[in-house]
């Protein structure tokens, strides 16, 4: 397998944008091409679109060559949309960085895009209940946030996880994302705004919740003995794990142990040579703060069930066991579906240029994961990215 | 690379069926794995869904897990679904390739489901206005039938296409569709029940068109020197090619030349190392009559203009230049999106064991291909098969 590294990337601003899909498309396309050195388009040869739902939001299909229309490329070896709900970016990096390590393509730009404002917001609300099983689950009232809410009821009557402690995730995340110009919400959330914003499934407040966000970003992946060509700082993907167990919540091992990211993270540290105490930053999924919470646990840097403590003594900050979420996360920066994954990519890529606002900058990172769940958190995917070349 | 076989599979039947989406998964997944010998759904570790708007037609995102569940496989490496319109299938068969090939995955599973008839038609066919541009070319009324109208208008005044020329393509995958047990067209169909049939797009009569179908299909993927272990009888994967230019109709630069298609056709020529000549059998993506004869063209079997003399002179039957669609194609068969691609490899497959009616088996092939596109045929797909290991 060829060694594969990141050159460049770009982003739209995210939240309620007054664009349309396309405008999101070109705005993400110029940045990435503006940000690597003597690229052109004609050398894209593969294209892999991160996108959830375009076929309910925007009412459109076969988005791929559309993106490449407006990035101005036509790929000659591998183009295809890649749907993983909230992680069709992470898998559209997955197959591009597929495509450069098999010798496929010679030049991928994995992008994400979603645009979920619609003019009527019901009908957004509405395409969100069709992730989980809809005849087994949806039909039950489950969608994401009933589901997320459960997942937290358990966590507190099992280990005695708090609301407060999980406020504090949103406190953190929002608190980096002020320092994040691209961020869906830039305001301080103390724990007493969490606690007073609309109830949405107890125990989750709003706060509690990613926002619906119009957003796109795009990163370029070329072999790693070609990186220098186009940057003097890319970033080598050095190692990755993803699993999948159940879908219908009934088949689910359990509700508060996330065996499928178990998986991904051994897989993720065996097949990138590291140990956990290596990993400098993680961007982790953080749709719901109770998902932050159980990822501290499952990745192990807090014991089972201590994720609430961990948060509490501030260790999943700056400076402590791990850096979780200096992009603000999902919470802070918003959730665009497809793009997701492209934005916390970029912005390790910003971390390791030292690109970053002081406030968020994790000074002299050399590893760092980005990590996303879909679903009934049923389906894991991660990536582990390296400054230097191992 | 390594290289990379498909060692079995299995399928639906095809057509209007009185089954639910999952019922389709399940009746395909079974008879998938009964034709693999000492396979264990646990080694299944990669997993790639073709489906094109599972979104719209049974209002569900996030289907590969759900197909997995059904399947009862948990992949441990790799999965996602892959769009790519009506191409998805194919689009999964690469990417699952790609995992084996780079060594990302060591069994994978490339699988397809399409489910078309709704409670209400009206919504089936108001879903298939947004698989060209919507705002650009879906809004002046352009969906597939009326883009490859104006495909068929301007090759019958470039070339002196007739008519006739085109339903004869009908009746050979009609034909052929006859001896096809899961094709949903099972009835011999004349040039003149082509030219009676309803009007849809001028010059396009219904029997020019490929239908609206439920169905689903999966194939194994292996790494070349352990297929032998699950069958006697794998196919190897020699080569592919894909490629794609432009997206709204007024960026193609012809809708009579199919470049993208020529450029997918030399690159598989180029890494299966074969000639033309050498390919004993083509599944071609007839969505439509006009389709196909273009089709002779862009592989090269036809002079650019001479694709419907190609047909009036019995040149792609069996025994002819070329054995185009034995297995029904899309016209026959019908065209169930996401499994279209699966279904085809699958006949391949049985192509190669001498496993079909003798009215339609290819005897001694030892090449094949299969080719789709997708969209305004702005993206073309191929991927090449060998009986035997070269």
């Amino acid at each position: 397998m060829r060694r594969v590294a990141i050159v460049g990337g770009g982003a739209t601003r995210c939240g309620k944008r007054e664009a349309t899909w396309r405008e999101l498309v070109q705005e993400a396309g110029k940045a990435m091409f503006e940000d690597v050195d003597n690229i052109s388009p004609k050398e894209v040869d593969a294209l892999l679109v991160g996108a959830a739902q375009p076929e309910r939001f925007v009412f459109q299909v076969h988005v791929a060559p559309m993106v490449a229309e407006h990035l101005g490329i036509t790929p000659r070896k591998v183009i295809a949309t890649t749907e993983l709900m909230c992680a069709s970016g992470q898998a559209a990096i997955r197959y591009a960085w597929a495509c450069i390590a098999s010798g496929m393509a010679d030049m991928a730009v994995a992008f994400g895009v979603e645009k979920m404002y619609m003019p009527d917001m019901a009908e957004a609300q509405t395409n969100m209940t069709c992730v989980l099983d809809r005849e087994w689950d949806g039909i039950n009232g489950l969608s994401a946030p009933p589901f997320f809410a459960m997942t937290a009821q358990r966590h507190m009557y099992e280990y005695g996880t708090t609301k407060e402690q999980m406020a504090l995730v949103s406190v953190k995340n929002h608190h980096y994302s002020t320092m994040n110009p691209i961020a869906q919400f830039q305001k301080e959330v103390p724990v007493e705004s969490v606690f007073k914003s609309p109830m949405i499934a107890p125990p989750l407040n709003l706060f509690d919740c990613s926002g619906i966000t119009d957003g796109a970003a795009g990163v370029v992946l070329v072999p790693a003995d070609r990186a220098k060509e186009y940057t003097d700082t890319p970033m080598y993907i050095i190692g990755s794990g993803q699993a999948n167990i159940g879908n219908a919540i009934n088949n689910l091992a359990s509700i508060t142990e996330w065996i499928p990211l178990k998986l991904a993270v051994e897989e993720t540290l065996k097949t990138a040579k590291i140990t956990l105490k290596e990993i400098d930053i993680a961007e982790l999924h953080d749709c719901f703060t109770i998902s932050e919470i159980m990822e501290y646990e499952a990745f192990g840097w807090a014991k089972k069930g201590e994720g609430g403590k961990f948060i509490e003594n501030g260790e999943p900050y700056i400076g402590g066991t791990i850096a979780a979420n200096p992009r603000g996360g999902l919470l802070g920066c918003g959730h665009p579906l497809g793009a997701t994954a492209i934005l916390q990519t970029l912005d390790i890529l910003h971390q390791f240029r030292g690109d970053v606002p002081k406030g968020r900058s994790v000074s002299d990172a050399e590893i760092a994961v980005t990590h996303n769940l879909s679903g009934a958190a049923n389906v894991h995917s991660i990536l582990a990215y390296s400054r230097t070349e191992k």
